[in-house]
């Protein structure tokens, strides 16, 4: 089942049922256009990974990590379906970056691989939007990945159990096909992830793990539509605004 | 007036008067000690200045940076004055910090630094615990910055006016002095930090700017006490554990 957290038309925040394009909750049916689409979790935190995809670490001149690389995104970067993303004004390369995104259910430490789909709610889609022009001069990626609206997530949750070991994970710009990665390119998996991160961090309910993303990233113009696919989740989509 | 955030005998969180170790609210007064101090604020994210002092710069073997070095720390890193901080296992150097803290009072962006002051709740002891083994090796300081409780902060909130413009920031382990730089020789100033901070992030009421370190930073062992003191301000004082 896909799970969709949106404000009703009395203004009441809900976590309903997405069934193509409509969404019930409480014996009511809304078409998704009559509701205020939310993102799926409040997370406190958002853990992403670089470099999980061997062909993105070489179309960005990377070796394949030993480890995850690791960078963190705050609320503050959270946007939701169907948003219109403003780019940062006078950057020259802001881009798209398709992921597979894996909430988390419940506070959690030191947790084993074997046992790390225990902490899972679900996945859900997540555009790692990335100012290039600061993330090139920075070493901690602040200004480059964890500006306001930079990570765009959902529109839902689906059950681990109906996202497929080798889901595809692509990205198009304007209708036109970008990125076309899979997730058992993954260089890390998530009970990994979890596993490494845990180790370090402890995670809340609603933490969202980015899981990287595949080659094929490009630049957002003023007036783009770019949307995020994973097979079994969902479409992302988001309006693009240089204003 | 410093005001201090604990938890009273009957468990219930309040905001109270600190004076010379007793705390009081709504005409009772505690002993410090038969209540638990919480960390002062609760933050949605700590944004940290990394070389903000230039002696610092130099003893890291940094160059003075043309703009603020920014990281972050998520709420998982947060700790309180009197925690017990727990030392990362099997990691070969654990550093304390001393930083100056600025606590946010709203929500803010786009922030002139003509009106930055408008926005700060007030002034706190943070120490920025840095685990060099990881930090020396990783991109984003993620391993190295923000893991569980690398953050102790508190124990009170001062108003900036209490705060001299050349206010002490000091560390003391086992109650020898360690660092004793201060506010006036910070490269970037508190204004000029929020202007850079807010025009790419939101902060939001409760968020934490950590202010850079001065030079002297240095190990931590199981058994010390470490204590970051402020001038105007007060003394955040923990205790370091390897178990």
């Amino acid at each position: 089942m896909n799970r969709v957290r949106f404000r009703d038309p009395a203004g009441s925040i809900r976590t309903g049922e997405w069934n193509d394009g409509t969404v019930s909750f409480g014996g009511e049916t809304y078409d998704s256009e009559d509701v205020t689409i939310l993102p799926p979790c409040e997370p406190t935190k958002i853990v992403c990974v670089g470099l999980n995809y061997a062909a993105h670490a070489e179309e960005s001149g990377s070796e394949i990590p030993d480890r995850p690389l690791l960078f963190l995104k705050g609320p503050n970067a959270l946007a939701a379906d169907g948003d219109t993303i403003s780019l940062l004004p006078g950057k020259e390369r802001i881009d798209y970056e398709a992921e597979l995104g894996v909430v988390i259910n419940q506070q959690c430490r030191n947790v084993d691989r074997e046992d790390a789909m225990d902490v899972v709610a679900g996945i859900t889609c997540v555009n790692d939007i990335s100012n290039r022009d600061d993330q090139r001069v920075e070493q901690n990626w602040i200004r480059g990945k964890a500006f306001d609206n930079a990570a765009p997530i959902g529109p839902v949750l689906a059950a681990p159990e109906d996202v497929p070991a080798d889901a595809a994970v692509r990205s198009r710009v304007n209708g036109e096909l970008k990125q076309d990665g899979t997730r058992d390119d993954f260089i890390f998996s998530i009970p990994e992830l979890i596993e490494e991160i845990t180790t370090y961090l402890t995670l809340e309910p609603g933490d969202v793990i980015a899981t990287g993303t595949p080659e094929g990233v490009g630049p957002l113009s003023d007036g783009d539509t770019v949307e995020i696919e994973i097979e079994g989740v969902g479409t992302l989509t988001n309006h693009v605004s240089s204003e």
